[in-house]
């Protein structure tokens, strides 16, 4: 990973700003001959707009993505798949204020210092909003697994403190959080509730499970397939932990209880989390990742502005209280790009039947 | 990160198996004129050695890295650094009970099913020792970061669930266990010696912290440095999670709480683990990695043989108890190889002035 | 270089095919705060659309290219420049009689052969309206270079087996085949009418000149610049033979002549073309690349259908006589594109210095 | 490609200089299960090594490889497998008298200036010893490209002005100067003689043909196979120029007579030299590659010392007259190394059958 791609084979670069005149992504390296459409990707976009109870912000219209290039008469062509969402309402004026200041917890400070520039307006390239673009690629990595029977799911596993306890995909599904346990889930509501009201913001956790893959993804020492999982995952914003299987409770346990007995029928247990030397196993991978709390609070913070004066920062409008569950389908995508980009490393997609001519 | 190679601009690439005739790394991209002698890189090297209360081996002579190109008259010439370590006594004959099973928590089953062969003593390509490669290059990164004034240290946070409660670096240094706290220490060695002595092994949690890094370093969305840090660190065969400042706490945190606030002096607190938005903000960063419990246990285990037959695996030998002190430099070699790398990508390291000729 | 990128600091993707939506390029790696209009942009892109001798297009309303992304205030920020041109009149209709023809000395078919689909209008991504966005990112590469004093130059060194023999860069500014030697541009008008007539095409040499290069740039063995150089260049579409210095002309010389005798001047000859063992040695970079004639002619033309029968296919449509001088830009471009990679890795571009903050 | 590595997936590194302890190659990335011992390299390797008509040096004992990693039991696992040749008689002292002086043509003085240091002994980095390393990399690409049933042959078209109009493989095997004309070669052999009695030396033009290659391989744009190839090839020391197919003569062909036109047995002819559009069309691939005369000549030549002083040098010892037919295995290596990496991206490898478990 560099820059503003990631991938070996299937290899995803995204652009754009906040408040520029569009945010995209181009996708290189996509097989040919599947089946594409723009709306197959509004679906995957439609999931992370704005709305709902963690949300501040009414309902609005959707962003709409439009395909470029690579796609030819409802099929990917092999070529780069190029993907842009016009950016609808760039009301740049509105963070005029935030021109020299920098916000506590975001990127202000370390894009001036590395760049000595910055386009402050939303975030510029650290804005949330550049997930679309991962959103939209995703979409398309999960057709490539698709075709291998892999599926990437993931849900709330934790806000504000609350757990999940219980585990129930249509109960995760029927969510606005996506938490998976409707008692949980009502806690989660009150918990959002009153911190919406007292002008703060929560973090929480994302838990992710891949199904279908096969053993053999994944390279030795620094391919390995947990090593670009746990990068794609802590290169979001918000992410600031990753653990694999057992994580962080494996350090507490013993190798006898840790180790997953091998029958014949598979593994007894799954504390590796579906990934054994960096390898998949053909278990389920499961993957947890730490949200921290938005930074944009409705209170006023302590800071300095570009000349190093001590300052007060109030972040207008209206904010999410925690970016559960918007940022759950960003989790997906990104976890189906690494997939993607292993299977065809691991050439575990045969090369598609080219139909006879003649 | 593709395959054994790792780095955009410091690239390291480790090859060898635990059984072969040598293990070693090629590093490319190094800057010339540094001082660089197979001393320098042997002081890393031995750190990670076995013997002390973890390990069951004897200490033994150690390893000895052979420098096979790209120093000339004890300078970096800027051409790539061929380091070599013969493997003294390969006595595979001892693993050949193992040629056909699949010892649980290994990599065994997955190498087998990823290539169809594998070479079994020892955990071939997958053994740790792999990591003598990566501690080697790591010493020469340590070179590159030290010449921006950046060191890094890490120490035992925790062994066995227990928890280091105080920092101090000098108990740390003098500690068998690089335990920064001498209460920690005694009872983490009561546990571990209880572990030995029930045929069982222990988990850890290694604290990493990096000193004196300038703000800057890190890219946007896929090139992040807490991206690259966790990949990297996820990439070591033990690791099964990876967070950074508060990382999974930030997830129980308000953002009033967590937020950093600036004056300027600097940051008030470091939840944020000296990273903001991918790129580092000038303060300490602050990582931690979970560690398994050792796989291999002096205990029979269920497994299966190559046909999917039912059997009983007896990993033979003497085994360390936890992988916790000696992964420890592991930690430090990559996060000193990502550093390196990210420091010449953002060109933080200026040309070095030739002198002039004449 | 693979896929659709080149580059390793300074990257460039381009995206779009012929007749699709859009074509487009993301820059990646271009230093912040330089000063950057679509206007810059534009005159390169003017550069290169249809008019003149050559052409068989009148000249038309020029392309217009869109910066999405990576520019705020007029300068570039460090993030990715996104451009876009729309592709005006897509008439893929008139291309319908070759959807199952495979034209000679065109990629159709070994597109199929590789993707088993394509788009076959104009050519799809194989068309030479893919390199308007290598030409947009040229126009970005020429900034960054034009920061260190380095210019690239193009002119028409041969068509149809015309020679210009004498170099005066005002000549080949006011010709309209970019033609150095007015005696040899009346020759090769006058060739380029009766190929017109005769319903053939004709192909040529482009020669191009770097000035100003410091010496340093490029790798050893497999970053040689020179290597780049003659990748880049080989990956126009059009050019099959790339030479450097003396080129193919040295292969006849002994080394007393060959070789450039060195004094405290600099060097007495340039045989080297500026490059030795790989690497800039601050001479003129002299390069030259054969492009064979166009392969859309006037007349029909032996081939198979997708169902390999014989067939006869003609191309309709009016078409250009030969690729110079609208290829020129191109080589242009990629020739920049290149020197803008090396020269950010070799740090030969001081981190622009950060005005301080208070 | 980048510094020391080429290759996407079938990536090659090589390390090491003239006078230095050893030098070497890792792979990574080949495919498991193939049959390798250091015989096999050893073949190739012997091919290069001094002796002959063009040769000063006589016949020594060959270059030793070792396999220090990825083979097991004869056959390769998948993990990178490092070539390690020690440098036997490294007598570093005898160019005591080049420590300061900068020969022409050679990288002496762009070493110096690009890193500020250089190991001067027998050009360092720069030696063709190097491509000892490529030689043997290129020994395993040609086992994968094997397998795909690709062979790749080189020969002598051209030393110091006279061509090789005939073509007769045997003729070329049984040559010592592996010239396929044995009229030519009588000629070639009096006026090697004749520039070796002057103390000077010639260049020539090495002809390339791969058989056997399926229609696909290459990528668009950026990654086409003639690009990567032309790359490749002026990577090596030597080279100055590269064309495929018709190459430079197709700047003066016109489209009727360039173009090949295809009927349902194939393409009439091969003008194209096997690649359209950047792809293999299944035709025979055509590279030809000019190389320079040797730099080391027995003549006293002027230059300038490290301080810029006029100086005179002399360069000791005896030399090759010719690169030629000694870079033959290097130019067939390169190719190689190229097809390999391109068909395991096309994934023309089906990925071996594991034999079923049980």
């Amino acid at each position: 990973m560099s820059g503003n791609t990631i991938g070996v084979l299937f290899k995803v670069t995204t652009w754009g700003e906040s408040h520029g005149p569009a945010i995209g992504a181009v996708i290189d390296g996509c097989p040919p001959r599947l089946d594409l459409s723009a709306a197959d990707i509004q679906t995957d976009l439609d999931r992370r707009r704005p709305g709902g109870l963690a949300s501040a912000s009414p309902r609005r219209e959707a962003d709409r993505v439009e395909i470029l290039s690579g796609v030819f008469e409802g099929k990917t062509t092999g070529t780069p798949i190029s993907l842009m969402i016009r950016n609808a309402d760039a009301e740049g004026a509105a963070y005029e204020n935030l021109r020299n200041l920098f916000r506590p917890g975001h990127g202000d400070f370390t894009y001036q210092a590395k760049y000595g520039i910055r386009d402050h307006r939303g975030g510029g390239r650290a804005s949330g909003r550049e997930t679309a673009g991962r959103v939209a690629a995703g979409a398309v990595a999960r057709k490539v697994i698709g075709q291998a029977g892999i599926t990437v799911t993931a849900w709330t596993k934790e806000i504000g403190g609350i757990t999940a306890l219980t585990l129930s995909l249509a109960a995760a599904e029927a969510s606005p959080l996506r938490c998976p346990d409707p008692e949980a889930e009502k806690k989660m509501i009150a918990r959002l509730e009153e911190t919406r009201a007292a002008g703060d913001t929560l973090g929480g956790i994302v838990e992710i499970v891949v199904r279908g893959c096969p053993p053999g993804l994944g390279e030795p020492v620094f391919g390995k397939i947990d090593a670009d999982l746990a990068g794609a995952l802590m290169g979001i914003g918000t992410v600031k932990g990753v653990e694999i299987g057992a994580g962080f409770a494996a350090a507490r346990m013993t190798g006898s209880a840790c180790n997953d007995p091998i029958c014949p029928e598979g593994f007894r247990t799954n504390h590796a989390g579906g990934i054994l030397a960096g390898i998949t196993n053909g278990n389920e991978i499961i993957i947890r990742a730490a949200c921290k709390p938005i930074s944009s609070i409705a209170r006023p913070q302590e800071t300095v502005d570009r000349d190093g004066n001590p300052a007060v920062v109030t972040v207008k409008g209206r904010h999410d209280v925690s970016v559960i569950p918007r940022i759950i389908p960003v989790c997906e995508a990104m976890v189906s790009i690494v997939l993607a980009d292993h299977l065809l490393r691991q050439r575990a997609i045969p090369p598609m039947q080219i139909p006879e001519q003649g």
